[in-house]
C-alpha cells in the first residue's frame, strides 16, 4: 500500500521529485531520518544574542543527534522521537518539560503526544503537573492503558502507577519565563478583550515559543511523531493546546507523513493542522512540501494563525514550513548531514 | 468556492447523485437540514423492549423538531444543534448530561464540543462535573474565551464566571447507569488486561453507548456540528474521549460536510474519523455516502473500532452509517420529513 502510494505521488508531476533527495542510494537501501522543532515565532538575528543562538543550536545538534543514533543502531522510530523530545524536555531553553511556560495562575500544566504511523497507535496528556518527561507519560499512555488521552490528576495517578518519574511543578520553573508571565498578566490586565488581545497579535510571540517535537523514519520504514509543550504563557481555565490533540498538534501515517506543530495552539486546532497536511499528501497526492506549504502559508496564514511545523514521509523527504519569522529546527537523514536551521533564511 | 466544489463533486460521477435528494426543488430555495444521534451499540430487536423503544423515538423526535424549528424560523445552524443536544442531554435515556455514565471512581465526567463550518471556530470542554448543560459550556468556550479547549475544574471555574446553570455532580446520576459501573468494575476486576478486554469486544457495548449529536445546515447555508457525553464508563485517570476532541468526534466545514460520531472514542481520536470523513469529500470529491461508508466500514472495521456518525453536506445531503448493530439516529429536512431510526434495517 505504501509503495503504490509513493508511485502515484511521483506520476502525480515534478513537485515531488523536487524534494525526493533522500530516495535511497540504490536498491534496498532503506532511508533513515529524523527532523525535530523546538519552537517557531518572532526570533530574528536582531532579538537573539549570538551567545543564546549558539546555545541554541547546540540544543538542537544534541537532540538530532540522540534520536538518529536510535535510528542508525536500527531502533524504532518511536524511541528516535521519544529520546529527541527527551534531550529538549530536559532542556530549559525550550517551553517543555524544564523552562515550560506558567499559567495564569503561576504553575505549569504540561501537555504531550506521541503516535506511530503503521498501527496508528497513539497517546496522549493533558495538563500535567508533576511527570518529569510528559513525551514519556504520553507513551506510557498508548503502550500501558486502554485509552488514549489522559488528563490532569488523573493522568498523574496513571503516571505513578506506572512509576515514572515525578518532580515537583517547581521544577520546571525558570526566571526568563516567569518574567515572561508578569508582562502577560500586565497586557491581560490593560485589557477587556483578552480574545482580540492575543488574536491580533498585541502579544509577544515569545510567551508561547518553545513548543518541541520530532519525526522520525526508521529502517524498517516505520514513521512516528511526538510534541512536547508547556502550553501558552497565562493560559487558564486548564486550557488544551493542539500539542496533545492528536491530528492537530501530532499525526503519524505510514501511508502519508508524520507531522509535529508548534504555534498559536487554538488554530492548529480549528484547522487541525498535523492530520490536514497528511490527508493532502495521502487523497491528493502532494509532496510534503506543497502539502506543508498549502497549510502553513495558505490556510493559516488567511485564518491568522501563526507557526509552523515539521514533516517527514515514508521515502525521508523532509520539509519544515512555517509562517513566523523563525523556528527552530534541525534535522539528519542517512543522506543529508545534521543540519540547523533558526531563521527564514536558511 | 463552495459552489464550485459541489460541481466538482457533481461532475466526479453519479454516486453523489444517488444521494441528492436533497436539493432545492428551485433556484434560490435553500434547503435545511438536521440529523442527530444518540449512541450506536449493540441494539437490536430482541433486546430493546417496545417499551423503551418507544421513549427513544420520543425523545429523537422531540431533539429532532427542536432543532429544526430554529431552522425554520431562520435560525443559525449552531442554535439549531445545541436546541437538539440539550433535548438529549436533559434526557437519562442517553449518556450525556443527567444519564451520563459513572467513572471508575463513581461520579460523572462531561465531554462536549461545537464547531461552525462557515468560520471553523470551535469550543470544547472535558471532564467536567457541574456544568448542566457541557455543550452549552463548549459554544461558551468558542464564543466567550481566548481558548478553544478547556478541562477539568478549570473549565468549570470559566463556566461558573460566564453565569452557565451549575447543578450537583449527583444531577447526573440515573440507576441504570449505576448498575452498569457495577458490572464493568466485576468485568475488569476480573481480567488482568484491560485493553485486551475492552478491545476484543469482552465489554459489553452498552457501558459505552449513548453519546448525543448533531448537525445541521441552515437557510444562510452554514453547517455546524456538535456532541455531548459522559464518555465510557469506568473510565479512569482523567481520560478524554473523541467527543470534545475537534476533528475525531466533531467536525464541521462548509467546504465538505458536518459530522458528529458516537462509539468506541480510542479509535475515533487514532483514525481522526470526523475530519478524515470530511477530508475524502473535500480532497477526492466523494458524497457523504461514499465518504462515510469508507471511514466506518472499511478503516474502522478494519482496526476494530465500532460506532457510527452522522454526516451533513451543504446541499443537505445526509449520511448516517454505523457498523455497530444499531444507531438512535433521525432526521428532517426542508424535502423529508422527519425519519427516526434505530435498528440497522431501517
Amino acid at each position: 500500500m505504501k509503495l503504490r502510494h509513493l508511485v502515484i505521488a511521483l506520476t502525480a508531476g515534478a513537485t515531488l521529485l523536487a524534494c525526493s533527495d533522500n530516495e535511497p542510494n540504490s536498491v534496498g537501501d532503506a532511508p533513515i531520518a529524523i527532523a525535530i522543532h523546538g519552537g517557531a515565532g518572532t526570533i530574528t538575528r536582531d532579538n537573539l544574542s549570538r551567545e543564546k543562538e549558539a546555545e541554541i543550536r547546540e540544543a538542537l545538534t544534541l537532540a538530532t543527534e540522540a534520536g538518529y543514533a536510535v535510528l542508525e543502531s536500527g531502533g524504532e522510530a518511536v524511541d528516535a522521537v521519544q529520546a529527541a523530545i527527551q534531550v529538549l524536555e530536559e532542556n530549559p531553553l525550550f517551553n517543555a518539560g524544564r523552562g515550560a511556560v506558567y499559567t495564569y495562575e503561576g504553575r505549569h500544566e504540561l501537555d504531550a503526544s506521541i503516535m506511530l504511523g503503521d498501527t496508528l497507535e497513539a497517546g496522549a496528556v493533558s495538563g500535567v503537573t508533576n511527570i518529569k518527561s510528559p513525551i514519556e507519560a504520553a507513551r506510557a499512555v498508548m503502550e500501558r492503558s486502554r485509552h488514549v488521552f489522559l488528563s490532569g490528576e488523573g493522568a498523574e495517578s496513571f503516571a505513578r502507577e506506572q512509576g515514572l518519574e515525578q518532580v515537583s511543578n517547581t521544577y520546571f520553573n525558570t526566571p526568563h519565563r516567569y518574567e515572561q508571565l508578569q508582562r502577560a498578566l500586565t497586557a491581560l490586565n490593560q485589557t477587556e478583550d483578552e480574545t482580540t488581545l492575543i488574536a491580533h497579535q498585541h502579544w509577544d510571540n515569545a510567551f508561547n515559543m518553545g513548543t518541541v517535537g520530532a519525526v522520525a523514519l526508521d529502517a524498517d520504514g516505520n514513521l512516528a511523531a511526538g510534541t512536547s509543550t508547556g502550553g501558552m504563557t497565562a493560559k487558564r481555565w486548564g486550557r488544551i493546546g493542539d500539542s496533545p490533540v492528536i491530528g492537530a498538534g501530532t499525526w503519524a501515517d505510514n501511508e502519508s507523513c508524520a507531522v509535529s506543530a508548534t504555534g498559536h495552539g487554538e488554530y492548529f486546532i480549528r484547522y487541525h493542522v498535523a492530520a490536514d497536511i497528511c490527508s493532502r499528501v495521502k487523497y491528493q497526492q502532494l509532496s510534503v512540501v506543497e502539502a506543508g506549504d498549502q497549510v502553513i502559508h495558505d490556510v493559516l496564514v488567511n485564518a491568522g494563525g501563526t507557526g509552523g511545523v515539521i514533516i517527514l514521509d515514508p521515502m525521508g523527504n523532509i520539509s519544515m514550513p512555517f509562517n513566523t519569522e523563525g523556528m527552530y529546527r534541525a534535522s539528519k537523514t542517512s543522506n543529508e548531514q545534521l543540519t540547523v536551521g533558526i531563521y527564514r533564511e536558511e
